[in-house]
């Protein structure tokens, strides 16, 4: 007891001594991003000269080479790539179509504005047209589950305006998209749309991946925009028969190579200790995937490149990682995982930016509880800028496979989340939507994260 | 010190019982905002069928009429108009003009995105053309003041971007918008030009007050975008002779009659004490005025919708004041304290939002140093919608006044201010560019805000 109560009088002095001297370095580092960070302008070459970047696709390989070259100009240590397979799924090059073809049997065509979901199989060349069948949720699905045969079924779910942090929205209708398909097929449904996973005030269809059961028929399933949600939905009450033609051209093909790209700061002192510090180099196909996770990709980038310009030399090896494919499959991140757990490695720390390039609040960490004493000492270092609210919470999902196999602490960072789901999957997530100082802010409390995980340990 | 000690230990036992209650309310007050505000369809009202609304303009006596008849529509116990004069400065219909029209005597036509500053007095017809002057500050002024005679002198001051406020940027850059045409008269300056207070990406240039120092020749002065500036600025350091023509048209007309917009609650248990909740219903003529101060025109109209939607009935009067001139001379506000210091009233709070409608990462407050004890017991309230950070500093400049004359604790909204001064003065601050949720989230907290201190006085 008496030992405990020492060392939490000696963890606010250590705190006191060491925060002097971080916070001049913190805010050099700080003065030196906001001035000469390059994440923007990296930011425009990955969005408009790569643009939308599915693992699989051209346009990954080129962000691929892009990369690569990069991290070799910022000067890492050591640039390489790791390969890996990934699902091969791709949208066939035809624009998706859904629309309303006819209401209580008279002619009535309306298109809506509509992606086919990420992993869905297409339908025949002139679509399926069959009778909707609107539910609110997977409750009502259960309760009709008789009436569904042969129909399409439409998902209104909405996404909860009441949360303050959007990502809790997120993960509650998010289940719709994921598995709603194979729910309805189940019941022998031949389609299957989905309200968008926003509250955005325009109409853009939010895509994103979906999983099938195999027990199931693979029916298509696309997803449309709010404003054709709500237009449908009040038809539907209204109307006793609605007609809709799914057209969609999505086919999985073999799995193909994707690579993971890696760049290092090889550590000085302990070099067989690795953090990694991450974001994800695939995006959807329909935008430039700019906040998912175009921003992650360079706020990694600019972490290496503000550490070399403030001239630290890191303790532990700092490893940057570009994981491949996180939207359709995460099989990126798990070579990753899988070939440290070959090679034996040794992960002390697990970073991404995976939500946006928003104006950081704050990070999420799932870390020893013993950890926090640590983490409430380095608070105060964060209010300057803006990144000062601690959560426990997850990592990222590419920073999983990672914790799973050596329970690795991970954190990622929580930028403000009010505009994320305005532009997530959609096409409005796009380089005009992303700010530059919220970027450079980003990388801000990121590098002195890294920093301070690099010389005191978590 | 008996007493103060009990006293201390007795705020969070308090504290803890208010917080149960008032957290409950709160909830549900941020759940009927998030779901059925009316801020952004209003703020589309105010900013897309009305537009710029320069005080003294047919555009702001439109807002006038528009917003008396929304506070009566929602609801108010009174609405009324105050009567105040206002400067009647017109930019007066033509475009501004600045241009390059020779270099080291060579014709060399290159226009400059310009607007006249506000107050201005515009050139003859068709301009006047000079030698240009470029300094970085008024360090350089002063060290070349004979050198400065018939020339147009361009202030190239930079906003700083190493503040992560960048309110903290423009108090320190503004000065140069301000004064800067007078300081270069003195010294014989026959216009004036300065670098656009802003750190945004594009070229848009960001009008605002100046002011003339009446012992010195009223010269033309304008501000051009960020690119102009740098180009201008590279232009003179490698050139002998740079010739330019500014052409303004700006008039100082008799001043006119304008109104502050006046809704109130009455008070149930105080009702001759005055609490008050504004923003300012003029803006600049070149936008919409959507964040400077459209948001803070639609939080005062929510923070009433809220309070009635959720059956409070306040304590205090709450007054809900649309304020005429911010921008050009805050008479709207002198005429607001005058009036309440001539019918001797009693003002226990006041409170604007004029900082944007981003969102809401807390509030400055110049209140009694004893008030800060309840203000830290409120703290937790706010961290759930993301207005927890309480600093000490002061209220909007529409409250200054009736600080000024009863000595009235007042507080202003800081939201999130990275993407402020990008739109800010500039063609660029539109509705487009204000989220809906992150407008109502700031309805949100200054709700929370009024509500606690009507319940137990600040």
């Amino acid at each position: 007891m008496k030992k405990i109560i020492l060392f939490l009088w000696l963890v606010p002095i250590l705190a006191s001594a060491q925060t002097k001297d971080d916070s001049v370095f913190i805010k050099k580092m700080s003065d030196d991003i906001l001035q000469n960070g390059q994440a923007y302008e990296w930011l425009y070459q990955l969005t408009k000269n790569i643009g939308g970047r599915l693992a699989g696709s051209p346009q990954f390989n080129k962000a691929v080479e892009w990369s690569k070259q990069t991290f070799d100009k910022i000067g890492a240590d050591k640039v390489y790539l790791q390969q890996c397979l990934v699902p091969h799924w791709v949208r066939d090059g035809k624009n998706d179509r859904v629309a309303i073809t006819s209401v209580n049997n008279k002619l009535y065509i309306n298109p809506l504005d509509a992606f086919a979901l990420g992993n869905s199989l297409g339908t025949p060349p002139n679509g399926i047209t069959a009778e909707l069948f609107a539910v609110n949720d997977f409750d009502q699905l259960e309760k009709y589950k008789d009436k569904i045969k042969g129909k399409i079924v439409f998902y209104n779910y909405h996404f909860n305006p009441t949360n303050i942090s959007t990502f809790l929205s997120y993960s509650d209708a998010g289940k719709y998209r994921w598995m709603g398909a194979s729910r309805a097929a189940k019941y022998g449904a031949v389609g299957m749309l989905v309200r968008s996973m926003s509250i955005s005030t325009d109409n853009n269809p939010h895509t994103g991946a979906m999983e099938y059961n195999d027990s199931f028929p693979k029916i298509p399933a696309a997803a449309i925009g709010l404003q054709d949600a709500d237009k449908l939905w009040k038809l539907a009450q209204i109307s006793k028969i609605i007609k809709v033609n799914i057209t969609t051209h999505g086919k999985m093909l073999p799995d193909t190579t994707a690579y993971n790209v890696i760049a290092e700061l090889k550590g000085s002192i302990f070099p067989d200790e690795i953090i990694t510090v991450g974001g994800h180099l695939d995006s959807w196909d329909i935008n430039e995937g700019a906040h998912d996770d175009g921003t992650g990709v360079v706020h990694t980038m600019e972490v290496l490149r503000a550490l070399k310009a403030a001239g630290y030399t890191p303790k532990h090896t700092i490893r940057f990682v570009l994981f491949a494919d996180e939207e359709k499959s995460g099989r990126g991140a798990e070579k990753y995982a899988a070939t440290a757990k070959l090679n034996n490695e040794k992960h002390i720390f697990g970073f991404e930016s995976d939500a946006g390039g928003f104006t950081p609040r704050g990070f999420s960490f799932h870390v020893p509880d013993s950890s926090w004493i640590k983490l409430n000492a380095w608070k105060s270092l964060f209010e300057p800028y803006g990144g000062s609210v601690f959560v426990a919470g997850g990592g990222g999902a590419d920073t999983e496979p990672l914790e799973a196999a050596f329970k690795t602490p991970v954190a990622e960072l929580n930028p403000d989340s009010q505009r994320y789901f305005d532009i997530h999957h959609a096409r409005s997530d796009v380089f005009e939507n992303v700010n530059r100082r919220e970027l450079l802010l980003g990388a801000v409390n990121i590098t002195a994260l890294i920093y301070l995980v690099d010389k005191y340990g978590l």
